[in-house]
C-alpha cells in the first residue's frame, strides 16, 4: 500500500464553493479523490507530451472483417510492435463487425508510431490513444 | 462487405498539398482512407454529445488492489451496469498496480454514469471514456 | 480581493513527488496555483457539459476576405448573436487571410448554435470553442 | 482567391449518408464545406505536435486585477514574448474580473513556452490554448 503524504491548499473561497458542489455531483466522495484524479491526469497528459517516458494506454479500433486482408494485417502489426503490446482483447460484434482494444505499454513515441501503423490499413477505424500512469 | 459510394469534394490547392503530405507522413495510404477516419470521428463526437445513441466505448483505469474495497466494489460497479459492459480486460502490471479495460456499448448517458461511479471508488483512476461507432 | 479557504489533502506520496516535478517544469510557483488551475479547467468542462449556466469564451476563426461575401455574412450572423457577443478582434495577416477572435459571454448552447451559424459560412475556418468561468 | 481542386473520394454507403445527416444539423452547406474544416483541424492539429511550423493561435486568460501585481506581471511576460504577440484584447468584465484573449503567430513551442509564463503568475487561470493555419 501507498504511503499517503498530507499538505495544505489555499483556494479562493467561491472557487472552492464551486468545486465541491461539481465533484459531489461527479460522484466524488471527497476532494482529496477529485485532485487524485485531475493530478493523475495532469501527469499522463505530461508524460505523453514528453514522448520518452512510459505510459499504459488503450487504442480502440473497430473494422469490417471482411475487407481484404484486414484482420491479417492488424494481427502482423501487432506482431511488429509486441514489445510494446500487453494483450488486445476482441469483441465479435455483429455478422461484419469487429470491435478491439489493444493494451500497451510504453513510450508515447512507440504509441503514435503503432497507431499510424494502423492509419495504414484498409476498412479499419481507430480512435486516439488513451493512456494513464501508474504513480 | 460494406457498399461503397463515390463522390467529388473541391477545396483550395494549396490545403489539398498540405493534406496530402500530413497523411502520407501519418501512415496513410490515399485520402480516402484518412477522410473516412475523420469522419468516423466527427460523427462518433457528434453521436457522444447527443447522449442517446449507441455508441462502442472504452474505459480504461488503474488502482491499486491492495487499497480497502476497491476490487470489490470496481466489480459490483460493473454488475450494476451489466447492461452496457461487454467484458473487461485485467493486467496484473506488478505487486501493487491493476490496469483495466471496460469494454462497453450504450448510450453516452450511460456511460458517463458509469464513469462517475467509478470516481466513488477509492484508489481508482480513470481516463476519460473513447467512443467510436459502427458505420 | 478574493477571500482565500485553506484545506488539507491527502495524496499517495509518489504521486505527489510526480506532480511536484511537473508542476515546477510547467512554470507554477506552488501546488496551490496549479490546483487552482487545474480546478477551474474541471469546473468550466462541467459548466460547458451542462449547456445551460454562462461561460466566457472565444472563438478562434480564419478566412479568406475575397471570398463570396464571407465577411458580410460573419457580421450579420455576430449581429444576430449580439446578445452573447461582447466585442471580436481582426487582423489582417496577408493579402488574402484574416484571422478574428470573438469574445462571447453566454450559455454553451448559444456558443454551439453560434459555431453551428459559422459552418454554414463558405471559406471560414473555426476552432473548437475555448471557454472559462469566473470563480 | 485560392485555387479550387476537385478529386473523388470513396465511402462506405452507410457511413456517407450519417455524416450527410450530421453535417447538415451542424450547419454546414455540403460536404466540401464540412471536410475542409476537418481537413484543416487536422493540420492545425499536426503541425501543432511538430512544435517547429508557425501556427496562429489564442490563449484566453481571466484574473482578478485586484491580485498583487497580476495585471504588471501579465504585461510584462507579454512583451517578453512580443515576437510571437499580435495584440490582446481585454474586457472589464466586472469590478474585480478580467477577461482578455492573446492573439499569436509562432511556433507552437514558443506558444507552449507563453503559456508556462503564465502559469508563474499568481491569480491568473488560462486555458488550453487554441490554433489554427492559414491554408
Amino acid at each position: 500500500m501507498e504511503r499517503l503524504a498530507r499538505f495544505g491548499v489555499s483556494l479562493p473561497e467561491s472557487l472552492l464553493e464551486e468545486f465541491d458542489s461539481r465533484i459531489e455531483s461527479a460522484g466524488y466522495k471527497n476532494r482529496s479523490d477529485a485532485l487524485r484524479n485531475l493530478i493523475r491526469d495532469y501527469i499522463a497528459e505530461s508524460v505523453w507530451e514528453k514522448g520518452t517516458e512510459s505510459v499504459y494506454g488503450t487504442v480502440t479500433i473497430t473494422y469490417d472483417h471482411h475487407s481484404h486482408d484486414t484482420a491479417q494485417e492488424l494481427t502482423a502489426l501487432q506482431h511488429d510492435f509486441g514489445h510494446i503490446i500487453i494483450c488486445s482483447t476482441h469483441v465479435h460484434v455483429d455478422h461484419d463487425h469487429c470491435f478491439e482494444v489493444v493494451l500497451l505499454r510504453g513510450s508515447s513515441e512507440d504509441v503514435k508510431r503503432f497507431v499510424e501503423g494502423i492509419s495504414g490499413i484498409k476498412y479499419v477505424h481507430s480512435t486516439k490513444p488513451v493512456f494513464t500512469v501508474l504513480v
